[in-house]
């Protein structure tokens, strides 16, 4: 794997990016990087504070060593762990005066604070965050299309030069990222709800598995899957992150203890009012709010391609747990013309079959339920 | 829709169930354990509150009016709401006395209270509860197939004679699903831990997202796509449940709740210390003691078959936005000879491309990756 080189992606437009660009930090996403600048043609120095995984990144196509006569970089790219990045950009800042500095971290308040406490030079120095990770990590899982179609958030000081903010712009465009331009606060404060919350909540709920019952685990279906898919995170680098946005996610998780306090509340009504045989209303118009209000919520999640979320149809269909059939299930669907929006599939506990439930746009669920009953699938409930 | 017969299930074995069934309450679960039966040739005669509810249902093909000569039933099923399941299964058991009496509602424990609280002839009762459901509702979204594979519990009482849970048992099995025999209470904990406080704590998440500002919704990634999926659940099927649940989830929910505390105060001394330039080492160690208890519980969900949770390889595919496309890429892993465990898809916000995310068994990945970019597919981080 460290010998070969990476994949490379032909350009399909002009670089705006200008090496020398450094990169420090050549995990995932530092390797990912330099891979992507390096198939625009973009010269890369990498740097890291482990040798095996600067020469790994090295290897893998992600950019070069530093040489003694390298031109001083014009923008360098900060990799690193949350809970030291702020010091690293402090140092990048210091000793590539020339340099447009930027970092990928998922927060960005406390990295500013960082610079600001050791009086870095703030004009030169924009923040990002790539909306894009992958189940492994390191430069031997880096990819140059890490980042297509995803969002990039950009985030300028107040202090920043706007040629600053548009060096680190390009970088995402160059990327095939959507560049997203927010301020610290409204980016820490979006992660806190869209990311750092719900990671806090899936695990508290899987948390409750621990000491369950075999034969209640033998029940989960894909709900409980869905809710605690995220609960397998790593504990090292979330502790990093929830410990770097403190501020943004307490009060929304204060918020959410609210709720709770109130639906314990209830229940506690509930049970209380069940053994003396009568139940009180109020009780219920709490449990009714708090599931109403996460309808409210979960309806203001954007849909595919950013509009609003459309309402589908969904149709279930058996099919057996071999190579191919659900390509064949798919091929079906395309036949009939009809797109698939969003597809789950569930396997069934000891059976050799799977439940593929295909969600296609509204009112097209009796035409597809039809096209594959007449090619031979079960439609299940 | 109402005048069509429901589709046919070939029948593939001879049924254990004899007829008269007598189901009451004709919606989407009544209706599907109607239309099996009917496909199994098992005589069944529905009865519903609503006369429109049980016409629609014999239209579908689920079962029979009453007659005036039948002959009485060998088995009822009550399919009402959780709320109102007690009180039915107390009449039908007092109208019907040879017959055999079960419900499929989803707690038992408050069934089970109500029974005795009526004097009711607990011999002939056996609750029950298919884990199976759909996005729709009513006898016309109703499937004979809706309960193939799916977990069905069993849960006969101390007085239930060993005659009346074969019965039971044995209308599980004809419906294609696999019987699992619990107790009360142990099913109640159990449905508390996998399916009640998921569904509390996804809302509680999602409530969160009503206040968001529309920027932070457009960062939205999978993560809390799955999170709050079962947010969107019915507000008063889902307070009848939680109301007939009370016992079991209060104390699930609380020491949910005891957990959180804990990350709150760790959180807030985080959040304190950061002003002050140092972190507390206790409250880094809650914090990721919070992960990794989260890390733990999920990796007891079992994974497919019913077997312990497999660690897979995936591989992430850029899939253009049409119709077929998908099918094509599914098709060619088929031809590569390599079987999908799971799949997920992303959409690329703005963007005409999809993310595809494929689960293989471990050691698989490679060679995958290998076949689909031989075949020229863009294998993405």
């Amino acid at each position: 794997m460290t010998s070969q080189p990476g994949p490379v992606v032909a350009p399909t437009q002009p670089a705006a990016t200008r090496g020398p660009v450094r990169i420090v930090g050549t995990g995932l996403l530092g390797a990912s990087i330099g891979l992507a600048l390096r198939a625009l043609g973009v010269d890369v120095v990498l740097a890291d504070p482990s040798r095996t995984t600067v020469l790994l990144a090295r290897d893998v196509g992600a950019g070069r060593l530093p040489a003694p006569d390298d031109a001083p970089p014009r923008l360098v790219v900060v990799a690193a762990p949350p809970d030291v990045t702020g010091e690293v950009v402090v140092a990048e800042l210091a000793a590539h005066p020339q340099a447009v500095v930027t970092d990928v971290a998922s927060v960005k308040g406390a990295v500013i604070a960082a610079l600001r406490a050791a009086g870095a030079d703030l004009t030169r120095y924009v923040g990002s965050h790539p909306m894009a990770g992958s189940e492994r990590s390191g430069p031997t899982a880096a990819r140059p299309d890490l980042f297509t179609g995803r969002p990039w958030v950009v985030v300028g000081t107040e202090r920043s030069t706007g040629e600053a903010v548009l060096v680190v712009r390009d970088l995402v465009t160059d990327l095939g990222a959507t560049p997203v331009l927010l301020d610290a606060g409204l980016h820490d404060e979006a992660v806190a709800v869209i990311s750092h919350v719900p990671q806090i909540a899936a695990s508290l709920v899987a948390a409750r598995l621990r000491d369950a019952d075999p034969a209640a685990l033998d029940l989960a279906g894909q709900g409980l899957r869905d809710v605690t898919r995220i609960a397998a995170g790593d504990p090292a680098l979330w502790t990093s992150i929830l410990a770097a946005n403190a501020g943004a996610v307490l009060p929304v998780l204060q918020a959410l203890r609210s709720d709770l306090d109130e639906v314990i509340g209830a229940l506690g009504q509930v049970a209380a009012a069940a053994r003396a045989e009568g139940v009180g209303g109020g009780a219920l118009g709490v449990l009714a709010a708090t599931i109403a209000a996460g309808n409210a919520g979960v309806s203001r999640i954007p849909g595919k391609h950013g509009g609003v979320r459309r309402a589908y149809d969904v149709v279930t269909v058996l099919v057996p747990d071999r190579p191919g059939e659900l390509a064949r299930l798919l091929a079906d669907m395309g036949a009939a013309g009809i797109n698939l929006e969003e597809l789950a599939i569930e396997h069934a506990p000891r059976q050799p079959v799977g439940l593929a439930s295909l969600a296609v746009l509204r009112g097209l669920g009796s035409e597809l339920e039809t096209e594959l009953t007449a090619r031979g699938w079960r439609v299940a409930g």
